[in-house]
């Protein structure tokens, strides 16, 4: 059936690692560029007077003032420390839960055989003999350790650049929006290269040692490689629900007592819990979404690998077919890397209104650039014609069939991030309506909100049904799996523009704690306001993905379960699938209650400050920040165990008791059902942040007859942002965490629940 | 295989109609009592000073003022003639709408077999002769219609008895607390026992009529009774959503200004739209909510005929087992009688901490003696063993089982009503923690709102999840839609405790506008507090029976469409799953942003009112009501089209394009993540409502250090209050009936779509 390809085996072995080291290296090389931006005290560089950038190049009074620059690089490290001890407090609890959990794998998967060490009949090829079950407990546990590490690695490093560049951007907005727009996005690519790269190139390099081991077993191969996925994914759980804990306790904290009580501006130095708030950014937005977006690139692999190797792919040993996915994603980094160079380099943002813009074009150039890309790799790794494990049968496909599901994955992403932008800028009516409706107060504010939020579920949900449709007709789960690889294939892209957000978001804090102008403050919330933007399609990225990678997992573990129907007509599918549509509302309850009472704990601790400290609010006297950063550290630590046991043991539980079919449901209804508050809950929020600041900023008529700031429009639309930041930074994103995560987890423990699952069913 | 029953099938032609009618008997009986309550000036009855319903009668100063009750009389006047307006303005709408559909009924219906005149062999037995499939199509356009009229009915008498009650209320209410909740009860009751017997009496003789053509042919005479169903469910949308944005328009309209703006009470008579405001309460409140549990009920009794025609009991024409549902109801009218003598007549409530105890023992007492009722009905309606279609196979069945199936679902219902009132009644943790938030402000009062709402939807789904496991496993279909009839068989109970409600909220609203002393006030607010959380309890019920229903409907379309398995492993079926998941979002985005905006319109109308009529706010000059009514009719009738729309058509354009698998995955979508949404929004805004009556009653510690009213606090509360106005009584109910409606048409046109349908899939 397989026919030849025109990639080489050898051409794959060298292509994927040598994509991902040139990722890595452009990725160091945007660090080297960024890191030029010095910040201790220098003289002013006479050369760049000169030239064509002249324009650009706006000299503050006081650019060089001792003080402010030593002031900048006072606060960044404060947000730096602080940003590094909460993660490595993360990673000591998330440590002890690694540990435990790989155990339970390797137990749980070892006694699917009784520990045996004997070789076993192929699953799916009886002819051939297959490594022991307990070789796979072996190995998954290894490869979700090294997935665990990678995932904790991506989010460190992106903290650790975004801190690093924070007050950079800061000092370079003294120069202009041009170069600070630049220091900005150029960070942003840092963390996307390095972690679309590492994500490669480890998974890579675990294939090829596994597979000393492994032998012809591909089925055993690939099936421990899954582990990769959950580790990557269950490291993403902790970061982004402590993330995002962390940084809306601290957000929500701040403004109830600084702008609502004492009425003074946002990320101003007397408010106690500013530094917690801007750690907040980095430990949520950056580092949590590092993770997630990890987890997602991992999974879908995995996904994709799983349902491979048991397809034509795997039955011939045809290894460049098999790592089609990872030369997708291997290509994906020269394209975006291309798509990096049009905001950097081809072209330069000169003035704030084309910052949108520039940062809209990366998509769209990605998007297209990587639409060939897909071509090329469809004609040269894949033979014209195949077939892919389709539930029990195999199903013919032609390359050009997988060719349109990766690139039906891709295109729906661009879809899903332009709608998300009409619902969440306020350059665009569903905003402004939002804005309009503050002048009859709070209340109506939140209703336009939240029916604003539900509204926006539609075309995406549209768009994602279009892609499952056209990939799952075409090639089975593989088809699925593809199709979020493709979303996913411009990841270093999506996640330099998504990180831009939150370090133009502390840039801004520092100008404004450090006491710079007021037209320095004004540039960084130029790029703040694209960075909400950006933000939010970033957002949808992961959602989209999330839906189309579980659905792919979902596949894969019904194929490992050896189910090959999951029919809604039975009693126990039934059931899983209403209590599984039920559990994105019992996980939001949790987290956006742990959001409240951690915010009413800052609250309680700013209040006392504000009420204790002479001196504070005439700024004569320094506020106690480091009780506030505890503060949100060990809530966001108490606070992420309920949310995490509740997914990491839903899977467990219901797959022991009830077994595999209620699995199937539950999935597939936490599934169907988490996609749409997901959505719903990041856009309800990014419009609420959005009209406020469209309030704030007072640009059209419309805009100026609601405010000025204090105004009661502007007091009511602070409210639904208060009420949008858990909503679109924790509940919302942490969600597709949740939907990933109980998939991937079934997938891993899919022969445990095969062999032993359905307890209760059992005795009954 | 079907052995004999116990009750003969003369014994069951005689046992039905006689508890209709007793049911009509006894509620035109209470309605007789409550006209004894005169609205004209009387001398005091001497007789009532004496004996031991002395110590309740605190004679008012001034209790037969002439001016107060001609004042009384009046208002309830305005009252009842703005809810006769707007529901007939509503009706003339709706009857467009009727015809229109009844002829797409009977042209699609009668299109399956070109309309053809002869007769066809059976579906289910082939040996037999049916009637042509153009009968159908005559039969369920008949029955459609019926269905429609009697909902109507149910709604407008329903709307009538309450516009009759309130004021007489407020009066008796001058006498004492005892006397008030005794008026209040009654004629809930009316309502709940002529709902009840109607829809059971118009439904049995529908069969005995349709049964002069059908004869033998049980299989197209079930079928054309599901129109019955259809026509229910089909009003009651247009009842609840145009109910439910005309109440909370004037509602929210009416605070928005008054409470907030002016500073004025709830039901000042000096507020423009205080009056569209309690007619809201009896249009949507009370015809809404009637219309919507008729149609749960004929719904449910349709599933339950429809599969059991094509079950043993068709199969041999065992009439009484046929009748079972009818039988069970038929108990349930005399369960509820004897219920209801506990409130009136066994026991008296006298003070009013007796209230809620009171009304919750009616749902406990018509449980446990329904209990009794459903276990002879069982014994002496079925054979002891029998069979039951599920999908394609019949499944043995015992009818202990049955007994079972139809408890399960009953005391679930006790348990969703127990777990609404613990989230919903301000005397538990819940609403307390919520009102506690309202410390920080309207933002975390809202955070805390929506977690609660999120929360409070575990138990309800468990409680649903093992009724319909257990019901599903024993009786497949017919297990769930007799399960569903359970939870509905107390249904006259149910509506007379949830009537009672908005009776006393109007009774509160009449003394205020009357000016007639606090204490009376005080009386009926406490009546109103306790019709809050039976509302919610109510409201728990509807959502409840719905889950059941439409999966009981949906049971039924896929055994008509005959399919046999709805896989979620094809393409087709879960793009229907994702797509229905997302319909509720789509229909609350329509619904909530109506209420917003036409509670827009009205906020201009009364700020309008008080600016520019000299002496409103001072009281000499009268408001002009009446432009508040038409305000809030024209909003309801214009804004319910769309979200009708959506639910009508989409059943029709996902059957007639991509067909019948794809249809079953919407309606599963619909149902699993809609009723989440529904339990969720109507608790969300029940807690609201009652942490600002919290903080306004003030009577613990606690709720006196948030107080009183007008403090920031409470303030807060009212944000929440508004916030949550929309979502528990416009968006969240009506999903109820988005969910089942799809259902009930999808049944109803199954023919069709299996014959004609997925051309778009056809065609590809």
């Amino acid at each position: 059936m397989a026919t030849s390809t025109v990639l080489s085996d050898l051409g794959t072995e060298i292509i994927i690692p040598i994509c991902a080291v040139i990722g890595i290296l452009f990725s160091l090389f945007q660090w080297y560029l960024v890191s030029k931006v010095k910040l201790v005290v220098e003289k002013p560089d006479a050369g760049e007077k000169n030239g064509f950038t002249e324009a650009l190049i706006e000299e503050e009074e006081g650019v060089n003032d001792h003080t402010v620059v030593q002031k900048c690089a006072e606060i960044q490290n404060a947000i730096s420390e602080g940003a590094t001890s909460f993660l490595f407090t993360e990673y000591q609890y998330v440590g002890v839960f690694m540990v435990i959990f790989a155990i339970l794998i390797f137990v749980f998967l070892g006694s699917v055989e009784g520990f045996s060490t004997s070789s076993k009949v192929c699953t799916y090829d009886a002819t051939k003999m297959c490594k022991p079950a307990l070789a796979t407990a072996v190995f998954s546990t290894v490869s979700f350790l090294l997935g665990a590490i990678t995932s904790v690695i991506s989010g460190f490093l992106g903290m650790k650049i975004a801190t690093y560049a924070n007050a950079r951007t800061t000092l370079e907005a003294r120069k202009g929006v041009s170069k600070a727009f630049i220091v900005a996005f150029r960070s942003g690519a840092v963390m996307g290269f390095l972690l679309a790269a590492n994500g490669l190139l480890v998974l890579y390099i675990t294939i090829n040692l596994f597979k000393i081991y492994y032998g012809d077993d591909w089925e055993g191969l690939f099936e421990s490689i899954t582990g990769y996925g959950l580790g990557g994914s269950s490291m993403a759980l902790f970061g982004r629900v402590g993330g995002g804990i962390y940084t809306k306790a601290a957000d929500v904290g701040a403004d109830l007592v600084g702008k609502v009580e004492r009425n003074i501006p946002e990320d101003d130095p007397r408010n106690p819990a500013v530094i917690a708030d801007n750690v907040g950014d980095n430990v949520g937005d950056i580092a949590g979404m590092g993770s997630d977006l990890f987890g997602s690139y991992a999974e879908s692999s995995c996904a994709a690998l799983v349902v491979a190797s048991i397809s034509s792919f795997g039955n011939t040993h045809d290894f460049t077919s098999m790592m089609y996915p990872l030369i997708v994603s291997s290509v994906g980094i020269l394209v975006c890397l291309i798509t990096t160079l049009f905001a950097t380099d081809f072209f330069e943002v000169k003035t704030v209104k084309q910052i949108e813009p520039s940062l809209k074009n990366q998509l769209i150039i990605s998007t297209v650039l990587m639409t060939i890309g897909i071509a090329i790799v469809s004609w040269i790794a894949l033979p014209s014609s195949f077939t892919i494990f389709n539930f029990g049968a195999q199903k013919a496909v032609k390359n050009w069939q997988l060719f349109l599901c990766v690139s039906v994955g891709l295109w729906a992403g661009l879809i899903i991030g332009f709608v998300t932008e009409y619902y969440t800028s306020n350059a665009y009516s569903p905003v402004q309506d939002v804005a309009d409706s503050c002048r009859t107060g709070a209340a109506t504010n939140v209703i336009f909100g939240l029916a604003l939020g539900y509204k926006s579920v539609i075309i995406p949900i549209f768009a994602i049904a279009i892609s499952i449709f056209v990939s799952f007709s075409f090639a089975a789960m593989y088809g699925v799996a593809v199709a979020a690889l493709g979303m996913l294939s411009t990841i270093a892209t999506g996640l330099a523009i998504d990180a831009y957000g939150p370090i133009s978001d502390n840039a801004g804090g520092i100008a404004e704690m450090a006491g710079m102008s007021h037209r320095i403050r004004e540039r960084t919330d130029a790029l703040d306001a694209a960075g909400n933007t950006t933000a939010a399609i970033g957002k949808g990225f992961a959602i989209g993905s999330a839906a189309l990678v579980s659905l792919a997992l979902f596949g894969a573990f019904v194929s490992r379960a050896e189910i090959t129907t999951v029919d809604v007509l039975t009693p126990k599918v039934f059931i899983g699938l209403l209590v599984g549509a039920m559990l994105p509302y019992w996980f939001s309850a949790m987290t956006m209650k742990s959001v409240g009472k951690a915010a009413l704990k800052m609250v309680e601790e700013v209040r006392r400050q504000f009420n204790t400290i002479p001196g504070l609010m005439e700024g004569t006297a320094k506020p106690d920040y480091a009780t506030c950063v505890k503060i949100s550290t060990d809530a966001s630590i108490k606070e992420m165990i309920p949310p995490g046991a509740l997914v990491m043991l839903t899977p467990l539980i219901v797959g022991i008791f009830f077994g595999v079919e209620t699995l199937s449901g539950v999935l597939a209804g936490s599934l169907v059902s988490g996609v749409q508050i997901a959505i719903s809950a990041s856009n309800t929020g990014g419009a609420w942040d959005n009209a406020k600041k469209y309030i704030e900023a007072g640009v059209s008529e419309h805009a100026k007859s609601l405010g000025p700031k204090g105004s009661d429009p502007h007091k009511a639309a602070v409210i639904g942002d208060t009420v949008g930041d858990p909503l679109k930074d924790t509940s919302g994103p942490s969600l597709n965490i949740l939907i990933k995560l109980m998939a991937v987890e079934s997938l891993v423990f899919a022969p445990f629940f095969a062999t032993h699952g359905g307890l209760l069913f059992k005795f009954l």
